[in-house]
C-alpha cells in the first residue's frame, strides 16, 4: 500500500508522553490555583461565525486568523479567549451572577510566520473579573496574587510581576499638553531597556514627536523613578493635584500595592513600573507584565490589565474587567529550553507495572483491581515475552515499581515488588504491596514540574 | 457603536457555568479513571495537514470535515482521535515502549446536518493499546473493566457492555459458505431489534442477499443464542473445529469473559451478544458497544474494538491495536435531557464567599489566603453594595458558605460564618472557619456527577 508520509504541522507543538505529562501537570496546578479565587470554568467553542468573532475588525490579527467556509457559514477559529468572553457574557448576561469571574485554558489559532518558539496553535489560561456597570478596584489588586501563587506552585521561583496604570501614565501626559501624543511617545519609552536611555531621547525630540528637549527630559525623569513600591508611590504623589486622570490612577495604583502583604505577596516579586504600557488601545487602568528575572530576553510571560467595556460591539451594557493571560504553550516550550522543566517529576504513566510470569492472569488482575481500588495507577504487562524484554519494558516507561508474579509467588499468595530506583526486592502480601507503593512513589508525582535553581 | 448580534454556532455546546462544572467533573472523573490503567495522556494538534489526515480517503466521513486553506497549505480539522494516534504512532515510533496506552480528551468536528443532540463540535474520550506486531489478548479484556470503571465513578449504574468477536461471525458466516455475503448479512441482523425477526428473515432471502430459507434460520439461530456468559460460550462450543478463524474468535471471546470478575466487573453489566457488529471494514476482533438499559433509543454510548493494523497508510510496521471511545458530548447532552444530572453537585466557584463590610478589606484578604493555602475555594466580594445585594449575589452563585466581616468582628478578631443551606451562622475564629467549611463543603464537591435512579 503506498505511504503517506506522517507529520505534524509547523507551529503545532505536540509532545511526547513524559512532556505531556508535565504539561499536563502544569496545566492541572494552573486549573487549581485559579479555581482557588473563585473563578468558574468556562469552554467556549474552537470556532465562531466570523461576523462574530472580527465584530471588532481590522488590526494586525485579522490576518493571522484562520478563517474559512463550511456550507454558507462564514467560520473562523478563534484568536484568543478574550472576544469569546466578550459574546458569552452578553449572550448570557441575564443568566450570570456579576462580578462574573471566569478562567478559560484553551487552544487558540493565529497563523504566525513559522519560526522557532513560535506557534500557531497555543494553549492560553486566562482569568478574567467582568463587572456590571462598575468593578472595584481590589479586583485588580487580586491579580497579582493569583499569578504569584500559580507560578510558585509551579516551582517558578526568579519572577516579577510588574504593575503600572494607564491613568497615571495619560494623566502625566496631560499635565505635559502632550495628549495627543502619549501614544507615539509609549510606544518610544516601551524601547527603553532594549535602545537605552540615549536612543529613546533622541527619537523623542525628532521631528515625528518632536518634543522640546525639556519635555523629553521630563518623560525621562518620570519613567526613572524605581525602587521600592513606597518610593515610587512617594513620588508620584509629588505629582498630585494637576491631573484629575492622574490622581485618580494614583488612588488605583495605591490601592493595588497595598493589600499584597495580606494576600501573600512579596515585594520582591511584584513592583510598581513605570515604562509598562502595553495594548495602547484596549487597556484604560492597572496593566500587568510578568518578566522571568533570568531571561529578560522571553519578555512578559504573563500580561494583561483593566479595560472599561469588555463586549462593546455585542452590547449596549457598560461591562468594565480585568484579566490576564498565561501564553502556556510558549511558557513551556521558553521552560524546556531553557532548562527549568524538572526531570524528576515521575511521568510514567503507572506506579506499579506488573508483570504475570504465568499462564494464570487472574492473579494479576486481582492485586490490580485492589490497588486501583486505592487509587494507585496500574498497568498489567500482559504480552507472552521473555523475562528480559519484560524489565526493559519497565525501565523504558520508567515506572517505579514492578512486582514480579511467578509460580512461587502465586503459591504463597505474595508478591516480588521490586523498586527501580533502589533494585531492591520484597516479598510481600497485597496491603503491603499498596502501603509501600503509595508511600514512595508519590514522591515524585508530587513533586513541582518546574526546577528553577534561583531563589 | 453599531453592535453585531452575539451568537453561538448551532451543533457546538456551550454551557453556562453550574453545568460546565458539572461537565468538567465528568472530564476529570474519567482522566482519573483511564489512569488508573497504565495511559499516558497525549494532546495532539486540531488542525493537521488534509493529505495526512485523510490518507485513508473517501467515505461518508470526508463530506462532513472542515477543510480549509491557510497560505498554502491544505488543512482540516481532526473528525476523530484515532487518525491523530495513528500518525502520532508512526511518526515517533523509535521513542515509544509498545504496548503504547494513549488516552486523549479532546474536541473532534464533523460538519453533520444541524439537529437536536447532534453536534459539530464534540468531546471524545478515547482509549487505546497500540501493540508492535503482536498485541495479547488480556488487553481485550481490560477494556470493559475501565468503561466499568468509568462509568459506576461517574455515577452511571444502569448500563451494560456487549461484547462480541467478528472472527467467531466471519467464521460463522464462513461455515455456511456465505463469506461474500457477510458484509450484507451483517447490516441486516444489526436492525434485528429495530423491525424484528420476521421482516429480518424476509431481507435475508429477498434477492439482493438471496438466502435459503435453511440459511436464513441457521443464522437466526446462531444471533438468537443469549443469556448467561457461561452459557453463550458452552452454545458456541457447538460450532467448533469448522472453521479456524471461527475456533481463534471463539478462544479470544471466552478469554475475554474469563477474567471479568477478578476485574470486578459484574455479569450484570457485561455481556456476550453475537448481534454486535460494528465498523464492518475496520475492526478485526472484539468488538464492544455499550448500551444504556432504560434507554435503549440512544444507541451505544461507548464503542470500539481490536483492529489489525492502526497506521497500515503511514508505516509498514504491523501496529495492532484495541480501543474504546466515549463520545462525551453527546452523552452529557444525554444525561441532562433524561434527567440524569445530579443537581446536588456543589457546582459553585468558592467554598465560601467574603463579604467585607468595612473599607477595610485586609483582614478579609488575611483569611482568604489562609483558606486558600489550606486549598479551599475563595472567593472575596469587593464591591461596594448594600448588605441586600450582597447576599443576593451569593445566593445566585450558590455558595455553601459566607463569612460576614463587619467592624465587630474585626475587633474581636473572629469571623461570623453563615452556612447558606441551614441559615445558620457562628461567630468563629480563622482555624475554626477552615475546619467548619473544609468539613462540610467538600460533601457536594465529592457527590457523583450522575444520578442514577437505578440499581
Amino acid at each position: 500500500m503506498a505511504k503517506v508520509q506522517p507529520r505534524t504541522l509547523s507551529g503545532f507543538m505536540e509532545l511526547l508522553p513524559p512532556r505531556q505529562i508535565q504539561f499536563d501537570r502544569m496545566m492541572e496546578i494552573i486549573r487549581r490555583s485559579f479555581s482557588l479565587y473563585g473563578f468558574t470554568p468556562l469552554d467556549t467553542p474552537l470556532i465562531e461565525a466570523s461576523e462574530v468573532l472580527l465584530a471588532k475588525g481590522g488590526g494586525e490579527t485579522e490576518k493571522q486568523i484562520y478563517r474559512f467556509t463550511k456550507g454558507d457559514s462564514d467560520l473562523s477559529l478563534r484568536f484568543d479567549l478574550t472576544v469569546p468572553l466578550a459574546k458569552y457574557v452578553s449572550l448570557n448576561y441575564a443568566k450570570l451572577a456579576f462580578p462574573f469571574r471566569r478562567f478559560q485554558i484553551g487552544k487558540v489559532y493565529r497563523g504566525e510566520r513559522a519560526q522557532r518558539g513560535r506557534f500557531r496553535e497555543f494553549y492560553q489560561a486566562d482569568i478574567d473579573v467582568i463587572g456590571d456597570g462598575q468593578l472595584d478596584i481590589s479586583n485588580d489588586a487580586e491579580i497579582p496574587a493569583i499569578i504569584y501563587r500559580t507560578f510558585t506552585s509551579l516551582g517558578l521561583n526568579r519572577f516579577q510581576i510588574r504593575v503600572n496604570n494607564r491613568k497615571v501614565l495619560n494623566g502625566f501626559y496631560a499635565m505635559l499638553g502632550l495628549t495627543a501624543q502619549a501614544g507615539a511617545i509609549m510606544r518610544t519609552v516601551d524601547k527603553l531597556e532594549k535602545i537605552g536611555e540615549k536612543s529613546v531621547r533622541e527619537l523623542l525630540t525628532a521631528p515625528d514627536i518632536g518634543l522640546t528637549d525639556e519635555q523629553a527630559a521630563e518623560i525621562l525623569k518620570f519613567i526613572a523613578i524605581k525602587g521600592r513600591n513606597a518610593g515610587v508611590l512617594a513620588a508620584l504623589e509629588g505629582y498630585r493635584g494637576r491631573d484629575p486622570k492622574f490622581d485618580e490612577g494614583l488612588d488605583e495604583l495605591s490601592a493595588v500595592a497595598k493589600n499584597l502583604t495580606a494576600f501573600g505577596v512579596p515585594e520582591t516579586h511584584f513592583v510598581l513600573d513605570l515604562t509598562i504600557a502595553r495594548g495602547l488601545d484596549y487597556y484604560t487602568g492597572t496593566v500587568y507584565e510578568t518578566a522571568m528575572l533570568d531571561h529578560p530576553e522571553i519578555g512578559s510571560i504573563c500580561s494583561g490589565g483593566r479595560y472599561d467595556n469588555l463586549a462593546e460591539y455585542y452590547t449596549d451594557k457598560q461591562l468594565p474587567g480585568v484579566g490576564i493571560s498565561i501564553g502556556l504553550t510558549r511558557l513551556f516550550f521558553v521552560l524546556e529550553d531553557q532548562g527549568y522543566l524538572n526531570d524528576d517529576l515521575n511521568t510514567a504513566p503507572a506506579d506499579v507495572l506488573i508483570l504475570p510470569m504465568t499462564g494464570d492472569m487472574g492473579p494479576a488482575i486481582q492485586l490490580a483491581t485492589y490497588l486501583r481500588d486505592r487509587s494507585l495507577q496500574v498497568q498489567i504487562y500482559g504480552e507472552q515475552k521473555k523475562f528480559k524484554q519484560k524489565m526493559s519494558y519497565a525501565d523504558k516507561l520508567g515506572v517505579p515499581y514492578v512486582v514480579l508474579l511467578g509460580e512461587d509467588e502465586i503459591k504463597q499468595g505474595k508478591y516480588a515488588l521490586k523498586d527501580m530506583r533502589s533494585g531492591e526486592q520484597k516479598l510481600l502480601a497485597t496491603e503491603e504491596v499498596f502501603r509501600e507503593i503509595s508511600t514512595h512513589a508519590g514522591a515524585g508525582g508530587g513533586a513541582k514540574p518546574i526546577l528553577d535553581k534561583g531563589e
